[in-house]
């Protein structure tokens, strides 16, 4: 896109939009378009906050009012601005120094006498967030307290900007997406309609490495050539065990990331956590056990078979489960995105672990089985 | 709950949650608790809508106002109005049928001189959803045109209330939620903390779902018994092409279901993104076939079982990737979500066909790995 055209295009959106574009930019672009910008001083004081913070999600379009206007002079300081913007529903009233110090609606300054001073009618625990706070932390709080609008402060408490929850919507449906995809090892920019060109690179890393991956559960099996070749009917259990186990990891590992994201549990819930699903995998490795090693009991004819499916199914089910647990943990105490590639460390050990137990007791009880 | 105790907590709450929670209730409370409510009459109202429609979703609370009302009657008319509710950033105009003919925001009101009429300010083209339309839609049109509230119509077009952008941040959170859920099996009111008396049936349920189809995996591998005693080899790369093609085929799935959830595509698309992900695994079958032949021809010392091993490979990835295309989109068709088990089905198919292709091109090409 020309230079022209391009100033032309970010002089009519939104300041926060504008900066977001302008972030994007190649440097080179961004230097040449910068200073062509009508609102460049404003561009430039966004750009300071990453994109993914709270700084870089709002817009410093706002009116600041004082405490001692009556509502008349409030009025009428509001006729003057211009109200262009789509904004403020909310209201803020800053002290002489710019700090936030109260909050009112339109709807309040609709309603109360004229000569009220503001002062007496403002609500003077504002709920805000800080400019430098994860983009995700101003979310959440717009959620929780229902909110439609949270004012932004910079450390001393000085009033910076405002986020409006369409810009949260956005945040939230991204999130959401980036952890689906995460979890599938895509990474954020995949979509539907990406060309072959820039989608088959990361998505032929994201294989490659679940080769390698896979490479463990192959040389797993590798160990216990000897016995498959004296038992082949275990290769028919060997995809059971490893499966259940790799499904029963992957509701709890879904459970435990979207529950992070949420903000329903914390690192410190670990210990909680674990016993939840470890109480949940005793169950569900027993029953699953009992009844895998039935089928395979009375399909091969051999109830020592039929138990150590069982076992193993047991086994792995709890080794998934608490793997599911501990990987997005981990990530998470390690400031990573917990939904990074998780999928494949659960199948990783589900498979390894498996096959481990599985064809280990096998080779122990060699002699039951032939 | 006492019944007393329920009322008085009901009576604090918005409209549209109070009918919410009644929903919720147990018939035989529910029918106790609503002569007993203050707002009956407009919870009765809401009660016709599904939950999971926009009508469900909206509160009744809205202000109507006149064409031909000047700012100052207007706003006369919000002063006497005890603005308690949260509501009206923007405020709409009703003809005399009370059908929605206008918009304004309380900016515009107080901006305009005070003897202009609403007619003259107010915005024509109102963008509004109607009452029994999916939640989703109304959600999915607040965030296409970044609105803060959203009118909702009858058939007639007459305004029946307003949905607000906080209300639609809950739906897409939680939507968001529910396919994760459902992806992995999981029942939408799956949490982390749900008592285990509870939390162990659905999930028994998925995993015995789930060893029904791994059942089918057992039994193709059954047929290539023989096979396996005479190469025991083989078992070791029976994982490896089952997992590799289970993960190609979860990225794809991830993908479709992401992107009918986001509205990026519709059935219609179905063509197109059969083409472009067939395009893709083909891509991603050579090279990981390649790659994985390689590693299987050096390390077992044999051209054909790398040879088998790719092929394999290649066939399995193609395959998991058209079901992963074809998997939510037959549902989405069906009118089903997309995302309801489709981890299972694209499982079921890598492991299943992977084997047969693996062990039965063995069992062909047997001469030559024996």
């Amino acid at each position: 896109m020309p230079v022209a055209t391009l100033v032309e295009v970010l002089d009519r959106v939104d300041d926060d939009t504008e900066t977001d574009i302008v972030q994007d930019l190649p440097p080179e672009q961004a230097e040449l378009v910068l200073p062509l910008l009508e609102d460049r001083e404003t561009v430039v004081h966004l750009l300071q906050y990453p994109e993914d913070s709270a700084g870089g999600l709002m817009s410093p379009d706002v009116l600041r009012l004082q405490a001692d206007w009556t509502i008349d002079e409030t009025i009428q300081y509001l006729r003057e601005q211009h109200p262009d913007s789509e904004q403020p529903y909310y209201l803020y009233v800053v002290d002489s120094d710019g700090r936030l110090r109260g909050i009112l609606s339109l709807r309040q300054l609709i309603a109360s006498p004229p000569n009220t001073r503001l002062a007496e009618i403002m609500t003077r625990d504002v709920i805000s967030v800080a400019a430098h706070a994860d983009r995700e932390e101003a979310a959440e709080r717009m959620r929780h307290y229902d909110l439609l609008a949270l004012p932004v402060v910079d450390a001393e408490g000085r009033l910076l900007g405002v986020i409006t929850s369409d810009d949260v919507l956005d945040v939230q449906v991204e999130e959401a997406t980036e952890d689906m995809f995460r979890m599938a090892g895509l990474d954020e920019s995949a979509s539907i309609f990406r060309p072959i060109r820039e989608a088959a690179p990361p998505r032929l890393a994201w294989l490659m490495v679940n080769l390698v991956t896979a490479s463990l559960a192959a040389i797993t099996v590798s160990l216990f050539e000897g016995t498959i070749q004296k038992v082949a009917a275990l290769a028919i259990f060997m995809p059971m065990v490893a499966g259940m186990g790799g499904n029963a990891g992957i509701q709890t590992i879904t459970l435990v990331v979207r529950s992070l994201a949420l903000g329903e549990i914390t690192t410190r819930d670990a210990m909680a956590v674990i016993r939840h699903e470890a109480t949940l995998a005793l169950i569900k490795g027993i029953v699953i056990g009992l009844v895998a090693g039935t089928i395979a009991a009375i399909w091969q004819d051999s109830i020592w078979l039929g138990a150590i499916v069982g076992v193993a199914m047991l086994a792995n089910i709890a080794n998934a489960t608490i793997v599911g647990v501990l990987v997005p943990l981990t990530l998470k105490m390690l400031r990573a995105d917990p939904a990074l590639g998780s999928g494949i460390f659960v199948t990783t050990f589900s498979d390894a672990i498996g096959f481990l137990v599985f064809l280990g007791l096998a080779t122990l009880l060699l002699s039951r089985l032939t």
